[in-house]
Order: C-alpha cells, then sequence, then structure tokens
C-alpha cells in the first residue's frame, strides 16, 4: 500500500482540495463551492472539512503522510499568520495556520500559493530536469516562486519571491499592494482587461468597444481571443504584456543567473500573444541573457531557458501536496 | 604559526593585492601604479609579480592557503573567462584565470568584484552576525553581490547579483551593459557627474556650473559637497540616487525577504543626502519592507535592515582574500 497526502490550492477566486499519491498522481480532488469572496470563515470552514474527509475517504490508499495549503500573500512562516494579502480582502493578520489546525487536529503546511506552484512545475512539470527555477504565476494577479538547488527561497520569514511586485514602470497605475507599475499591473488578467478598458476610453478601439459592449463575460480571455483574430488594439495590448515581462525577466536574469524561469497561470496560454515582444525586450536588457540564451556552441546545460509551465492549474495543488509527502522543506 | 591568503582586487581603476591572515588582519597590501587602463597585458603582468612577491615575502606568516581574485564584470566560473565587463573595455572574452595561472604557477580562485565586497562585509563587515545579504556597491559602476545561507549565490556559472543593472526607469538613459535605464544610470559616481552635467545643461544650475569650471577635478564627491553645503540642484541629484536606490531596494526586498541590505562603495559615503529619499521609496514600494522594517514591537532578527558597508574600499580585498583561505566556496 502506498502512502499519500492533501493539497489544498486557495486561489483568489477558487478553492481546491485533492489527495495525491507519491508519484503525483490525483487520487481524487474536489472544487468547492465557496466562493473566496464568501469570507475568510466560510473558506476556512469548507477547506477544513473537505481535507478530513478526503483524509478518511482514501485511508485505503495508504498512510496520510501530511497537508501542504497554498494560499495567496505574504505569509509569515513562524506564526502561520497571513500578515498581507491584497488578493484576499479581510484576510489581513489572519492565523491561517491555526485556525485550520484547530478545525481538523492535525498540523499543516503553510506556503504562499505560488510557491507551492513553483514547487509543482519544480516537481512535475517544466522544471523537472532543473535544480533551480523562477516561476512567475499569471492569474489574477501576479505570483512568483523561487526554487534555489531544489528548496523554496523562502527569505526571513517566508516573505520572498513576490516577483509579480518589482516595479516595471515607476509612475505606473497603483497596485493593491501600495507599489505603482508593478509587473502584476501590466501581466495579470485584471491589468489585461483594465488596459482594455483603457483601449476603449480613448475612442481608438472600436473593435473592442463592441466586443465589451456585446460579449457579457469580457475577459483578458476574449482580449486574447481578439488579438488572435487581428485585432490592432487588442495586439497592442498583449505587447504591453510582453514588455513589462521582459523588463522583470531581465532583471531576475542579471540577479539570479537561473538556467530557468517559468511562466504560468492563465495568462501564459495567450504565449503566442506576448512572447515575441518579451523575449525581444528580454534579450536588449538583460546581458546575462545574452551570453547565456540557447544558442549553437553553448552546452544546453548552460542555457537561461525561458519555458512555459507544463501543468497549468494544477500546479499549486500538486506542491501543495508535494509539501504534505514531507520530501523538501 | 599561522596561515594566510593573498587577495586581488582589481577595480575599474585600482589594482590592489594584499597578504590576509586568517583574522582578516593585512600583513601587508600593495597598491600598484598600473593603471588599468594600460590594458590587460600590463595589468595581469604586475599583478601576477605582486602575486609572487607578497607569497615569497610572507612565507615566514605560515602556509598560503590559497589566492583570490575579484574582477568587475561577468565571468564564467567553469572556463575562468571574462564574458563581458563594460567597465574594462578590451577584456571581453579574455581568460583571465588561465592567464594569471600561468604566470604563477599556482590556482586561483576568480571571482567578481562585487561578490568578494559582499562576501567580506558578510565575514568582518557590517553582515558579519547574519547569514544572508544582498550588497550594492556604488563606485564607478554599481556592482551586486548576493550571499545566501553564508554563500555567494553564483547562479549557472557565476553571472548572478548583477544588481546595479536591474532596470529602475526603462526609458532612462543607456548604459553600458546595453540595457536602459539601470540603477547604475542613477547611483554611480559616474551617474552624478552625469546628471550634474545634465542639471547645468538646463541653465537652472548657477553653482553646479560654477564649481564645474572651478573645480579641476569636478567629481561625484564635489557635489556631494555641494548637497551639504545646500546647493539645491546638487541636492536635487542625490534625491534622484536615493529614488533609483529606493526602487531597486524595493524590488530585492520583496524578491529575497534577506535580513540585510548593505550600500557600500564610495558613493555610501553620500549616505547623509540621499538615504532619506531612499527609505520613502523603498516604504512606499515593498510591502514586504513595510511588514518587517525595524518596529518595536518585532523581534531584531525579523527586521530587514538596510545598512552601510563597515570595510570601506577593503571590502573586495578582505572577501577575495576569504576564498582563498577556502573557508567558503
Amino acid at each position: 500500500m502506498s502512502s499519500f497526502a492533501i493539497g489544498v490550492d486557495l486561489g483568489g477566486t477558487n478553492l481546491r482540495i485533492a489527495a495525491i499519491d507519491g508519484e503525483g498522481k490525483q487520487l481524487e480532488t474536489i472544487t468547492t463551492g465557496a466562493e473566496v469572496k464568501r469570507g475568510r470563515d466560510v473558506v476556512i470552514g469548507e477547506m477544513s472539512r473537505a481535507i478530513l474527509a478526503l483524509a478518511d475517504k482514501h485511508r485505503h490508499n495508504g498512510k496520510l503522510l501530511g497537508i501542504g495549503i497554498g494560499v495567496p500573500g505574504l505569509i509569515d512562516l513562524e506564526t502561520g499568520m497571513l500578515r498581507e494579502s491584497p488578493n484576499l480582502p479581510g484576510w489581513h493578520d489572519y492565523p491561517v495556520k491555526s485556525e485550520i489546525e484547530r478545525r481538523i487536529h492535525s498540523p499543516v503546511i503553510l506556503e504562499n500559493d505560488a510557491n507551492v506552484a513553483a514547487l509543482g512545475e519544480k516537481w512535475l512539470g517544466a522544471g523537472k530536469e532543473t535544480d533551480s527555477i523562477c516561476m512567475i504565476t499569471l492569474g489574477t494577479g501576479v505570483g512568483g516562486g523561487i526554487i534555489l538547488n531544489g528548496k523554496i527561497w523562502h527569505g526571513m520569514r517566508g516573505m520572498a519571491g513576490e516577483l509579480g511586485h518589482v516595479t516595471v514602470y515607476p509612475d505606473g497605475p497603483p497596485c493593491k499592494c501600495g507599489n505603482s507599475g508593478c509587473l502584476e499591473q501590466y501581466a495579470s488578467a485584471t491589468a489585461i482587461k483594465r488596459m482594455a478598458v483603457e483601449a476603449i476610453a480613448t475612442g481608438k478601439a472600436p473593435d473592442l468597444a463592441r466586443a465589451l459592449s456585446e460579449i457579457p463575460e469580457f475577459s483578458a480571455k476574449v482580449v486574447h481571443q481578439m488579438a488572435s483574430n487581428g485585432v490592432a488594439a487588442a495586439q497592442k495590448i498583449f505587447e504591453s504584456v510582453g514588455r513589462a515581462l521582459g523588463i522583470a525577466l531581465g532583471n531576475y536574469v542579471n540577479i539570479f543567473n537561473s538556467p530557468m524561469y517559468v511562466i504560468g497561470g492563465g495568462v501564459s496560454s495567450a504565449w503566442d500573444a506576448f512572447s515575441p515582444v518579451m523575449y525581444e525586450e528580454l534579450e536588449r536588457r538583460s546581458f546575462v541573457y545574452r551570453v547565456t540564451k540557447p544558442q549553437k556552441n553553448l552546452p544546453a546545460r548552460n542555457h537561461t531557458m525561458i519555458n512555459r509551465a507544463m501543468l497549468g492549474s494544477d500546479a499549486g495543488l500538486i506542491g501543495a501536496a508535494y509539501l504534505g509527502l514531507g520530501v523538501v522543506e
């Protein structure tokens, strides 16, 4: 009989809980109806019930090795408090870890959501063959996770890796984190919608304006669809996404000289629309990238690779379960 | 009888070689007359002769444990080649390590100059009490060194830690590294002089213009002197330095969540002139800094400290010797 772990991915909109075995196979995955905006007590309650239900149901699959939970925001690892969470209003200074443990009577491992996504991609996804990756997750917000020599780089108390909150344009739009011009303001789904609305306001994007009025669920996905269909105003938005990503990646490459940078999250499916400008900008801005980019006379192991994530929306679940398995700290 | 190491600091203008013992005491330090602009063969020749002379002379002080050499630019640690060096024109793709070893018939440890400075501050300076620091050296250029858990973070092949070449203002002045708007373009001695010349060109800085025409050695130091004397145009320049540093530090704090960031190099002596705006900008831009900055109810070990370097221009020499001592990789 093998053993398993439970991984939880608490996103800005969804809550998912899975029982996952030592090979990364999802034995069962629950997507709760609990909308995160219904508040922390409802969410933590549903999460705890789902964890207990999965633990009980998969008892026959072996020993439950541990429970890992990915949560958006700045976590103080020492106290298990969520210190700041721009995408979870009202969760500020909330003792997430102890609130869950009190309900399920078991210890849990709390971790930032983008960190567990990076860990997931490192374990079973794009970063499988390499020791150190930086992962950028382009979702409602922009998260980041840094894996150095196989381990999450936590910094002092778990707040490291906020790669979505580096300043790209110092005088750019205000960010929920208090800064202005963060990467998140250019490369998140929220930013893409905002840029579309801004483009429409100029009166120079009639196609976008029509889409906004006709399509009930106007989203970053719709803007991408329009870019794919050749709508210039939409293409321009993804060029802005690519430019901001290229500037930020240039910084990361000059800072880390890591072998791989992984881009995931929903927005990464618009890769075709933003990546040409991203690469162009990266190459222009990073001298470290220029001497290490994939090229004929450089052995593959010394390349700087910019890769798309491979696990899709499961990266966080898988990484959280990996923590539960107890393989890494 | 104790033992010692030889440390070499090859800067953009000076070359210094020292015999240093296991406690960090400088037994002897040579500052050669070799101006770096005289070319790589002259410099490497003088360096090699000085190393051999020190090794011979201090034989009675014990065993020579090793030789560490700090060099500005992107070093490929695997091959010992200097790949790029914006501040050493003509040294591009030069096999520094083997050229030195050929002359002195001993192995040497090559390292980026800002990395050895960071290592020096970690060993005997500002970072003595902490495990992980990021050091920014504000000199002719802006260098960076990242120490994580006591070791230099090298990245793939030694090119990590280029903290002076993160983009602060994407449309800023061109940088020697090929990017535009790098931190180096706002916080180096070279940048301070450039900003002074630009201020004079506007016609709105008559005091600076007078200084430029009267003082034969118009330097960043002179601009700082004028700022200290209350010249508004000079003060404004250091506010720009502080703003750029604050933006960059905000990025580093959000990325690393390290306990300490050390600012060294000649320009750091203008601390009084740039640090108020630097702190203001850092606090506004980094939510990680805001929850970890020194405050009453947070234990000291959990503070994010921004400190001035303590070893002055000796940091590089000391860190290079530390490498020679063989204490760290």
